[in-house]
């Protein structure tokens, strides 16, 4: 079996397939999703799983650039917003845009992971980073 | 088996798979159902099963926030509307448009479930509520 | 969306497809799951979820009328097994096979949910049951 | 739309797929369906629609020469039995079989139809019959 | 099998999946047929069957409002003409159209028959009409 | 359009893909068709097309060096056998088996065609021929 | 097997479906074939088989009104020019288009056959015509 | 486009695909082909194209070891089998087997590729070789 | 077993799909890839395979007439911008165009294939080309 | 884009679906493989890459208990089975089986990863291991 980090096939393979600039969303369990993109639905019950819960381990293995939020979690969810925002590294830059544009960024994306986390405004984008800039010496 | 509710497994995925905002559609025997758009036929034969009779069930399992209801209905099947009203929560929208605008939402439905209702503008077009609002202390 | 219970499409429909003798297998994150088997992996990571988590929500929305375990979970995971008995009902039949026999009856589930348990013959057969039982007088 | 009859598509395809000894099978709501088996579910809530409602209007529109039913409904579901051999023309032959040859014979159907009958011992299979013999003179 | 009416099964399917307003053409051999749209091909050979083979007994299995032919009908194939109008009843609207706009309107199809009919502009598409008005007291 | 002959799609795929000693089966309107073969559905209504209709235009493109027959007909349907020989040349070799050997034998088929004959045990099986031998001498 | 004609299984389909006014293109090695379209890859080898043997036995069973030919083949490949007007009756229009709307017509084609031809701008667009006109007597 | 040898992509797909003990079956225009082996349809019309045009240049890509012919070839086809040998290389091994056994191992090819041959027992069986033997000191 | 150059199963089908104008694009393994695109993911990991390595053995069997870069390279990669340039033949047009740009085109790739390759804007798109100009004596 | 560790989308995902017993087998390019398993085409041309560069990198993320390798290695290619040899960890068993069962062994394997290795015997079974053992403390 797989040694360390996620364990899940359809996730391990959105990872693996994920190129710079491509987009992966962690939504809630009410989050509306087109029949178009492919969702991985780990959501159980309510509240289980959380998205923390999902992006922590994600972190691990996926590079990532820029993270995309509704703006409005700073009003609606602002303890959840605090939470979401420590669980990045510094150098990721957090873009916050209207819920509705959200949506239609969501309907662009690589994969879709569908979770059982209950409070408004708490769906992510992650957007897809490059592990390498320029060229390596010994690369030619 | 499944103990409660709604025994059957299209229907089950269905309402599982509904978001905040995605449209069920329940139409009567004769409505015009696109090919594009994911079907459910429980039609038996004229007026099995009604449209009430999959509503009220649904209703059970499935958190909406508003009805959309062809206006035509007023003049049309005034007994039918005054029944159909009559099984929804006092707390859901109802909303009346014209046949042709109802006829286009419905092509955007998640699901459509057909049924053996003979009754003219008696389908219903039911929006997906969201069963949270704001965040859940515990739920950090 | 949906207002209770498991909020998975794929167990949602899986629940519903159940019938009486139907097997559905929880299994933990390192069995081995033929192709021909229908799959739905809910594991994230070591550990998460447990087979328990799984279990508890299943069995408000699933009737079953017993239960498979490997047998070497006496010798191997003894505090596991006592946790693992303590969430089934009494009236429902705890049956041993070796680990062997298991992994045949799995090939045969209407379903498997793979989860991220890492505790060895931790995996659990869930068998169908049916919720009546003779006629019921309005049933004619 | 169709004028007549039965209204359901699927139904609709499966009467005009059936042959001389074709099995349609019309199962409870907690009958185990092989996943090998054409199945139309038209299950709602338990108890809708029930067994012989559907079977009613099946034999205006198929012709069937036997019926085959578990020979335990005789015992478990007396008033059931009764009801069910009523809805049945004279000249067609009732067959009892125990259950477990049922569930066989059941996995070599055309087609299965679920309900939402919940009466133990329900199921019932009809085999297709052919509404000629020999040959007419205009046919040649 | 199937006692009475039209015995093809894609055709059984087709006639129960037609809604209100939905379109069934029925066309000559040489009709150009989309990909997109689906076909139930009867075709033999020249000249059989006809396409007034194929309405004859649709027309008892199937309501429809309205017939749309293409105007060049009446100069090119008048005596196919009359015998076509003599088989749609009084209450059916014969519309015509341009036979380029005809080919339109095919391509919009639910479902098209292609026969073996080797007549200029005979094609025909019926439009679905709906076999109920209103509300029915019982119906409620 | 194709100038000439068999004008069906299906049935010129068919006929292009049989090889010597695949079998072609032409089978009356209630012949029990299995899932897995290839079928192509040219049955309308009782009667239409008959067995023979679609024999004819076949032996035109297809060389067939045997055909099948049940046994039955011999006693059942004598009007109609006398017809169907009639249409073979000569050099085709007719053998009659059981009926039930004959449907066993229909499953083996490259393909079917279901006809909307109602004649007891009327259906044809056509074994495929070649149409050289030996080799010819500006073949090398 | 099939006794006369194209033996191939694909391109006797193809023509079988070919209706009045549609594309059938017969294209040289090295042109671009959308994977939108359906190709029939009957390429060998460099020049085998080449266009001409190609559509010199299509023409014996598909009915064509039109060809369309790159009008570059002129000047580039005049002999080859000379040797495909050859093959084609008088009676049939020879249209000529610039390369780049051949190559969008070709897009639009029921079909495309790949050879092994390598001539300069020697593909070949048939267009679909239709063997009746107008009514016959006994056609009603 | 590709610059040289065999120009057909699923040809070079199956050529690709072999691996040692692997079958690739060239068979004549009448040889039953089972519809479980990936069938590569190159036939045209009787003798184009012939089953050494085919093997000739797949000699050139394709490692092969031995070659299957039924023994009838010497009786009946003599000058053909003479012909045949001469296009193998000395090494490959030619295997003659009674044509009942030759069909058989047709049904196990990787891919089998239909010709217009139409010689008896002219088919062919290419057994796949490997082109490397023990290991290469700069292979480790 | 296949004798000589690419081995790969895909990348062997797409060589020969390759028409005049075709893309072919070799990305490396940060590259955002369509799921609109046939990709064939040869990455293993960091730097395995470059991009380079698969270049060099698709020239040999690949007729290319153009090579399009992202100009960016110039500045953000010189090194590996002059070792790519020296591995294509003279004859072949050099094209630098911007990232955004390139990414579009690579939307319209026959085919992708993904490389371990970590080096900034080291995508290349070869353009396919065609062995062959105006027409051959022999080749009528 | 995933940051480390094997970068290929169907390998990423073969990892993740490895149970405890399930085999993943790493080939040579000869290696005949059967048209049921999962196929990896890794391949590109001879020698490249090699099973050693596909198996370091497997050994990072997949928990294995054993391998397999054909006997004959030791003969044939004793070099490479040395060098094979010391990648492996010490823990794990290597077994050694004749060539035709090791054949047989990776039909069933979960996946099969095709290298361009040209080395007799020189392709690898790997047996899935689990990484937990009993249960632990924290994890009931």
């Amino acid at each position: 079996m797989k040694k360390n980090g996620i364990l899940n096939r359809e996730l391990s393979y959105l990872i693996a397939s994920m190129g710079h600039g491509d987009i992966l969303s962690i939504v809630d369990s009410g989050f509306p999703i087109s029949e178009d993109v492919f969702c991985v639905d780990l959501s159980l019950i309510a509240g289980k799983p959380k998205i923390v819960e999902i992006i922590i381990p994600l972190l691990e293995e996926l590079e990532i650039e820029k993270v995309l939020i509704a703006e409005e979690i700073k009003m609606i969810s602002p303890k959840y917003h605090q939470k979401l925002l420590s669980i990045f590294p510094k150098n990721v830059q957090i873009e916050y845009i209207p819920h509705e544009k959200f949506k239609d960024r969501v309907r662009e994306s690589k994969g879709v992971v569908r979770t059982g986390e209950q409070t408004s405004y708490s769906s992510v984008i992650l957007v897809g980073g490059v592990t390498y800039h320029g060229e390596k010496e010994e690369g030619l």
